[in-house]
């Protein structure tokens, strides 16, 4: 499965963004519309404190209502907002329908931003129907889109998939956006994916569900896992192939592109997490049960101690023992290997929890490299995760001291 | 009752600390000795790698066994150590035991500095021989011992209770090392009360378990619970009070003196989080259960969000909202109200879950300050719980970036 950077519009989509005044320069506002209904399957954050456009989508995607578009602002997440954030959502859906020809339930709604501020309505519905007209299909298109669901992302996040369904050429577009406020269980994110495949409402949710469990519920920025965390995938059947409606062959095929799509963006998401310099990928072999090795895998790349030692370059592998120690999964602490490794080459830090000889200096070339992998052995059972976080920065602590001026 | 930082030794102890060379240069060992068998209550880390001292102690303290001393060296964990860890936290009882002619298994241990490095058990034991014949009574003595056991912390954490039971006088002293690797459940602190109180093992367990619950296991500094977390409370009955046996009056008064001590020494902790310049005070009322507004009070003083806007006397309170939404804790978030205070005022920042009109400039004041409160109201029970933390600065990054060199 090859998956691209560069932008290749599924059929029947369109999209574009601008600025339309809620942030002060950047762009603020992202569209997509369907010319066809699409198929909706989703996954949201599971925080209690959940954003008014979270409530609105979840409502949509849990009935089998087909959709058309979703709108998007940055520069404001519409939560802690009541009542008057449910109706500046409905609102959004209205304009973006208004402009489309649909009815406003048929519009998704996504939100990021500060926290507990209420949106400048007038502003972003104005923006709305102005910023439609621009609604295109190339490249360029996709890409204003994209760029405006950023917010302190410091580069653009897409993966592209072409796959073959049975003869047909079938086309899947990804995009997201980080990157604070990033946690397992989805995280202050946003990501999209469009396609042009046909598939029934069930299979898609299956599909879905399978891809995000090993991909964006195994990424952690900062352990904080946000109000706002959306997840939407839309099918509209364009590219013409014949339905998939249950698991077989061609289902696999299309699964495996939505994993891999889910996979590069999420792994970018960890990549360009706040002030990070580092992605770190943690894998866990040899554990008893895959929710043992998911739990440690994650523990180990939200340790903050191991974070700050990742920024500094230092082999501290027994802060990896102890992030491991408290993850609630099981394992046996005389049996755990510690190896670190890229191109740089790979050194083991620790062999049945003791520690082993090893060249610090050869294991300060490996952690100064822009990513590293912390390959952990429990060497007790057959199954095995992969996490991703990034290591914890002066940046991280500037760009979060004064995130709302 | 009133908690002194002053260091009043309880009667039939004697303390000493010393630089034997773990550390290059500050003090690294610690002893506490009584001269009569004491009844031994603790409480020790949760994480599933332990280091081998704590697996020592806890065999003895989950016995019934009196003990005599503790011996403390500060600069190397001893935790991802193997057998030879054992031996190494064995040599350091024995040698203890043999200067001050007890048993081995009558003296207690603790270690703490890094982690998956080899004791260098000659110097260690050596040592303890040597600064055996320093052991002394005076304010000076426990002093020594007191900043023998700290690592990055920046302040020396004492504490002193004098209380009467029955007429008689008893008296408490606590001392405490942070301040990395803290988090609820312990942390990478080592705490130690000794009294002169006469009192059963079993009413010394129950009141130290009923004190952990609000005071140690309320803090946090980074999430990172640690492998040799331990607190250890040694009574030897040289008050001569007519000893403790149950919850009576006694006992309460005890008890209360064991809370204080605790929580002084707890918040101090906090306040000394590394890199820390603020203690942030975390208190959630209106609960419908004790677990709740723990779990919620905990979630808000461990987000990393809201500990670098603190940093940044940034009001953000969406992040305390949010923090409160993933801690697993019940509540409604349209009745939430936030208020930030301290002696520069009161601010609220949120009513019903929503934004509320605030002066920025008096909460600037307020989050300025070295000690913030968050009061956070549920107005849904009745129950209320306290946790303490601090903010997430630029040095905690240092500190921990290059820990090990």
């Amino acid at each position: 499965m090859k998956i691209s950077e560069s932008i290749i519009a599924p059929k029947g989509f369109a999209a574009t963004g601008a600025h339309v005044g809620i942030k002060k320069q950047k762009k603020d506002l992202s569209l997509i519309l369907s010319k066809y209904p699409c198929e909706a399957a989703a996954c949201y954050t599971t925080n209690t404190v959940k954003a008014a456009p979270v409530e609105w989508d979840m409502s949509i995607t849990n009935s089998k209502k087909k959709v058309y578009g979703i709108v998007t602002n940055s520069g404001n997440a519409n939560a802690c907002t009541g009542p008057r954030g449910k109706d500046d959502t409905q609102k959004m859906a209205e304009a973006f329908a208004q402009s489309a020809g649909c009815a406003a339930d048929e519009i998704l709604v996504c939100s990021t931003g500060v926290i507990g501020v209420y949106m400048p309505t007038d502003i972003v519905t104005q923006g709305i129907t102005q910023t439609f007209k621009n609604l295109g299909e190339t490249e360029n298109d996709f890409t204003l889109a994209a760029e405006a669901i950023m917010t302190t992302d410091t580069f653009m996040k897409t993966a592209s998939a072409q796959i073959s369904i049975n003869g047909t050429e079938v086309n899947l577009l990804g995009m997201a956006k980080g990157s604070g406020m990033i946690h397992p269980n989805m995280a202050t994110m946003l990501s999209y994916i469009i396609t042009d495949c046909a598939i029934t409402k069930t299979a898609l949710d299956f599909a879905v569900k399978e891809a995000v469990n090993d991909t964006f519920n195994m990424i952690t920025v900062d352990a904080d896992t946000s109000t706002n965390d959306t997840l939407l995938v839309l099918a509209n059947g364009a590219a013409g192939n014949e339905c998939i409606t249950g698991k077989n062959g061609a289902y696999e095929i299309f699964k495996e592109a939505i994993f891999e799509i889910c996979k590069k963006l999420a792994t970018d998401i960890a990549k360009d997490g706040e002030g990070a310099t580092k992605l770190m990928e943690v894998t866990v072999l040899g554990a008893l049960t895959l929710c043992d090795a998911r739990k440690i895998a994650k523990s180990v790349a939200s340790s903050n101690l191991f974070k700050a030692a990742l920024f500094g370059a230092d082999a501290n592998w027994g802060r990896v023992l102890c992030a491991m120690g408290y993850s609630g999964g099981k394992f046996d602490p005389a049996k755990v290997d510690v190896t670190i490794e890229n191109e740089k080459g790979s050194v083991k830090l620790c062999e049945n929890g003791e520690p082993v000889q090893f060249s610090e200096e050869a294991a300060t070339q490996v952690l100064s490299e822009n990513k590293v992998c912390i390959q952990i052995s429990l060497n007790q059972g057959n199954l095995s995760a992969t996490a991703w976080g990034c290591d914890l920065t002066y940046d991280y602590v500037k760009i979060n001291g004064d995130y709302r001026s």
